[in-house]
């Protein structure tokens, strides 16, 4: 097998492309893709101050690389969420990562800024640790991103992370997800710019770009993934790209160049909703959070009732695990 | 397990419906099942006279089975489509199922009439055998019904059928067929109205259905299925089905009552077509097929060129297997 660009010896196929490459062609077709998606989407002008949420693994840190690398001025978060071990071993590489290549790496540790671990925080209210991870880390990152005045926060989810993220919206028909369902989306007060420069790039592409790069990853998943309902979609996912290759692409792709327009249109019905989502300040971190619904109380027999100072999803979740943790104790 | 309905031992589980049905409850439940699809979207008048696609396999049996049962006026086709072995088992099944039942089977064969077999006919095109054959089967289903004056076309199609479908259709972001596909189309000119009575029955379902009412019907699968490609969206699906029962339905049932609508309005930029297809009659059959474009023919420098006469798909697939034919022998 020889590399498309140059003829030199392929160390890689990339079946969809129908394209084999060498490690150097490898990589460069890697920057390029990144760029692509950066370029055609416009995620990101070349002045903007870039965070990336680095997790340790491989889709993180090589979209820090390659961000770095295409001459972006891109600092690292890491968010230590309590998972024993594997925490750990995710901070002390991440922090090598930054520290060889002269990068700025911050780290926020969960426990010691709220008081409680992702799987203690699982455990004490009835909700999957995924879930509660999830919601947590989207609170953090958005929130250091915004706060500390970074123009964009990048995230490293890949084409089968989108591609997994459609089939489950499209299979629950979740229209208003696949409405909000674009890799960029913009600043707004209180939200930082999010981008998505990974989306035409595979898993084991980033992976490949790693390991050929001599990035050192985070090779195992997170001890907790066991309940993720997104590893399903993935793993159909995996059996019609290994019969068609190209699918997850044309899924995605084929999304953002026409299927989300249809999303985005307005229902002829009565059914749409009435645009944006009317936001308040969270009264505990000042994030913005949805407000008072105009339907909400007050038509009732008992009269109107007072409304309550809004709160954000993190800050109720957090509220709720300090207080059972404390009740324990 | 007990029956859900009567608290006998019961003899089938449904997981998506978290039930489980003693024979006689089960063979009630898929005839509600089929009553349902038929009133809430509309197929059926009490006296629409009917015709079904019947292929001697446990769907066509069972819908046949089951319309008869409900009271509709439903006579059957066999169309003889030529594949050796298998289609002559078939029709055999098909026969002593009408026989026994004192229903009225046509028999159609695609080689007495047409002068050849859908095997000997793909392989002297450069088409693969299912293609032939669904396009085959589609026109000649829908020229019987029209011609002999038929209210209604129901044909097999279940629930994992239509589920593989719109999964296709999604991941390739196919618009137009998404917007066409519907378990109803109306009848118009040239076209029988077309009817999916078993959408809400999986095809487990189906299979159970012919096993415990002691229906007879040939149990393996075309011997030229191989190439098919609708199999592995199947498997797909069934992989998401077993770890989260009720993705099929969900989808299918999410569809019809939110999904489709959404493919149904108006593109808001300029790549919408102008609505509906313009219709001629094919000069050989007389079945409707898309007319002369708009754009074709005239404005290049070789002048105005002349407009052939209509043919539609199927004839003009059997004039040319007919000549490859001729020009072998």
């Amino acid at each position: 097998m020889r590399c498309r660009t140059c003829r030199q010896k392929a160390v890689i196929e990339i079946e969809r492309h129908n394209a084999a490459f060498c490690k150097e062609c490898f990589l460069d077709y890697c920057r390029r893709q990144v760029e692509r998606a950066i370029t055609s989407l416009g995620m990101l002008t070349p002045t903007d101050r870039v965070l990336v949420g680095v997790s340790g693994g491989k889709d993180s840190l090589a979209l820090w690389d390659i961000l770095s690398g295409l001459g972006y001025d891109v600092d690292g978060l890491y968010l230590n969420l309590g998972i024993g071990a594997y925490s750990e071993r995710s901070e002390a590489i991440a922090t090598r990562f930054a520290a060889d290549r002269g990068l700025k790496l911050h780290v926020v540790s969960v426990r010691e800024e709220f008081g409680f671990g992702i799987p203690d925080g699982a455990s004490v209210i009835a909700r999957p640790t995924c879930s509660l991870c999830g919601t947590s880390k989207r609170h953090l990152l958005n929130k250091f991103a915004y706060d500390h005045g970074y123009d964009a926060l990048a995230t490293g989810h890949n084409l089968d992370d989108e591609a997994a993220t459609l089939l489950s919206n499209l299979l629950h028909w979740q229209t208003e997800y696949l409405k909000r369902q674009w890799p960029v989306l913009p600043s707004a007060k209180g939200f930082a710019k999010k981008v998505k420069p990974l989306i035409r790039l595979a898993e084991r592409e980033t992976a490949a770009y790693c390991v050929l790069s001599g990035i050192e990853y985070v090779v195992e998943e997170c001890p907790l993934v066991e309940g993720n309902t997104q590893l399903r979609y993935k793993e159909a996912l995996d059996l019609l790209e290994r019969r068609s290759p190209g699918t997850k692409a044309q899924l995605v792709l084929g999304f953002l160049k026409e299927g989300h327009s249809w999303f985005e249109r307005e229902a002829s019905g009565g059914s749409a909703s009435d645009g944006a989502l009317r936001l308040a300040e969270c009264s505990i971190c000042g994030s913005p959070t949805p407000g008072p619904s105009k339907q909400g109380g007050g038509t009732g027999p008992a009269g109107p009732q007072k409304a309550d100072a809004p709160v954000c999803a993190f800050c109720r979740l957090s509220s709720r695990i300090l207080e059972r943790l404390e009740d324990k104790n």
